[in-house]
């Protein structure tokens, strides 16, 4: 077990009455005025807004408002929130949406305090001094950016999608109602689901030696994501399978099934760089399609990772051929998230071959000449990898 | 799952530097002087006491000591602690020992701001308004009180033991060196690792439903202790397995197990009275032999989550009698305490069927005349229970 430090200090409103609670929660964080930051399509749907500006209303707490952010954000929307927040002299952005909606807001509290381009965060190792506090209404669970310590923003104009990190940057408070998941189209709420599985496949296949209390704790929020998954599906309105799904979102990224552990992102860098190319894909889909190929491709660096891995999850028997036990607990994975909905390869995402090429220069500023954990990589590997997911 | 909400904000630093990370974790709060508070024991034993010393001294942070706390820490220390820290102006108390020391540090953080007698809130609903903060280096894992929301304070005079829990009790910062947990005896060890699982089984066994997410990282926390506690008890200096029980002990009572159900604390309760009866019973010890006549009382109620849990845990096999299988699991649970060395029964601990009577009316007190969510009791039932564990 590695020396580490792990710190979460949100607080989670969770249930059925979570909303009516933001004004009272903000308001014993001293909160006068916040910037509400939305994308524009689930959070007025399903009520959640006018929930929200109601509870903040009779707790006295102003706000102003501003919409449109897209799924993977952009950094343009980013500054005019820098802009309005500063004007309006708002002491909090309150995110009401999903991932992207409240990795815009961090975007917005890390840039508030900093005079030069908020950009410069995620293209240098320059970290702000002072972040404005963030709050969540979260609408879609998937990023676990809830309770996470990350941000990735888009540049469109750069063609790069980019991310960092600060224990500053998680939120405050965080509210969660399940029942605000009900509308979710089935490919957003397994795209979603594929994304907290790979959270915690990033932390579970890395270079360290098993650790065995976060080990089981990945391996309980694998099974959980396993056993729920298709009953959300296949009934949208359980309210106990999207409770369940909402809350292991959290906990698939806020780091506990990490501690003590190096972790990879590997394929979540390979990712960024096809939704960098073409932001209408999904990024639990995009997962779907790369995490199977990087598994096949480093698998051999420590096929026993891979089969205990397949005897936890799936109940798989060890047989006398490890790599071949590894093997298995690879398909069963890819057949998992095909069995979501999730696309099979990168053709299914519209990325062909002659694409790869042009994904790899910007995965080099993101990630260096070499990267990952489980097994160091270099640009040739991640091509092969490209490739393979073909 | 219940609506809850949840707020564990104390950050943790763990390994083996991080005792040496003291001063700077302190002057990041902006702490300037500090009452380090100890038991005599294991804080001098094994250099944790210099090690802090030599860190704050580093960082230029002034302290004053108080040293003392005994197992089941006392009313009168607390008093004098609080004189202590005001008359020295002191703006962070550091707890360094293990979970009595960390409960009277939580009690002295309590009743630094109040002008009454600190004992009214553990005697009344009155809760303190204002705390100072709590930081902790863990010497002994068991408690759980390093990240916990509670503290347990014993009073000689009046010879009740009892608690009150805020989240303004959660240490602002944890320091984890598993080295520190080298020298701890193996009575110690198990008592520690018995209350560890016994925080589980409290959120586990309750009246709610089955909370899937909840559940499983339930099962991942009594899996590890339960593979992991005889390889400590072996190797006394097994840095992993001493890291591993350290770290698992703070999830088994961070609240991160019981999120979305009710909790039991019927067997804390129980075994509270015993320690205050007899100061010298250590918590965990006492634990061993309530519980299992707990289960023994309660199991049907709700035989199938009984089952279940023995499937889990301890790998059974469903058979046609789900009372049996029920039966089975709490014999097992048994089992693993005794293999630790714990006591089977009251007599081991030297408690007679003619003291039983005794322990009752200030259980009334401390609970009410009906407790207990896995099954409601009463002053009858908790008789019965300590009967069945003579």
């Amino acid at each position: 077990m590695q020396n580490f430090s792990f710190h979460a200090p949100t607080k989670f409103v969770f249930g059925t009455d979570a909303l009516e609670k933001v004004g009272q929660e903000l308001t014993e964080l001293g909160v006068k005025k916040v910037l509400i930051h939305f994308g524009g399509g689930s959070a007025l749907k399903n009520g959640s807004f006018d929930r929200v500006k109601a509870s903040l209303q009779k707790s006295s707490i102003d706000f102003v408002e501003l919409g449109g952010v897209r799924p993977n954000p952009e950094v343009s929307l980013v500054r005019e929130g820098i802009k309005l927040a500063r004007k309006e002299k708002v002491d909090l952005v309150l995110a009401v949406g999903g991932g992207s909606v409240i990795d815009s807001s961090k975007a917005i509290a890390g840039g508030f305090y900093y005079e030069g381009d908020v950009w410069d965060f995620y293209q240098t190792k320059k970290r702000p001094q002072k972040f404005l506090p963030v709050a969540t209404v979260l609408t879609i669970p998937a990023a676990g950016s809830e309770g996470s310590a990350s941000n990735v923003i888009s540049n469109d104009e750069l063609g790069i999608k980019n991310s960092y990190s600060s224990d500053y940057l998680r939120p405050k408070v965080s509210f969660l109602d399940p029942r605000l998941t009900f509308s979710l189209p089935p490919y957003q709420t397994a795209a979603g689901i594929t994304d907290m599985y790979a959270h915690v496949l990033e932390r579970f296949f890395s270079a360290s030696e098993n650790t065995p209390v976060t080990d089981n704790i990945a391996i309980a929020l694998f099974k959980t994501l396993k056993s729920t998954a298709h009953r959300v599906l296949e009934n949208p309105e359980d309210y106990k399978a999207r409770a369940t799904i909402e809350w292991t979102g959290m906990l698939c990224h806020n780091g506990i099934a990490g501690c003590g552990r190096e972790e990879d992102w590997t394929s979540h860098a390979l990712e960024h760089e096809l939704s960098a190319f073409d932001t209408k894909i999904t990024h639990g889909a995009g997962l779907a399609v790369i995490f199977p190929a990087w598994m096949r491709y480093v698998y051999k660096e420590n096929p026993e990772r891979f089969a205990y891995y397949g005897e936890q999850i799936f109940g798989n028997s060890r047989t006398e051929d490890l790599e071949a036990d590894a093997r298995l607990a690879i398909e069963q994975t890819q057949a998992f998230f095909i069995s979501l909905g999730m696309p099979k390869n990168l053709e299914d995402l519209g990325v062909h071959e002659e694409d790869i090429e042009s994904l790899l220069p910007n995965l080099m500023i993101s990630r260096g000449e070499s990267f990952g954990s489980f097994k160091k990589l270099s640009k040739d590997d991640a091509r092969e990898i490209y490739k393979l997911a073909l």
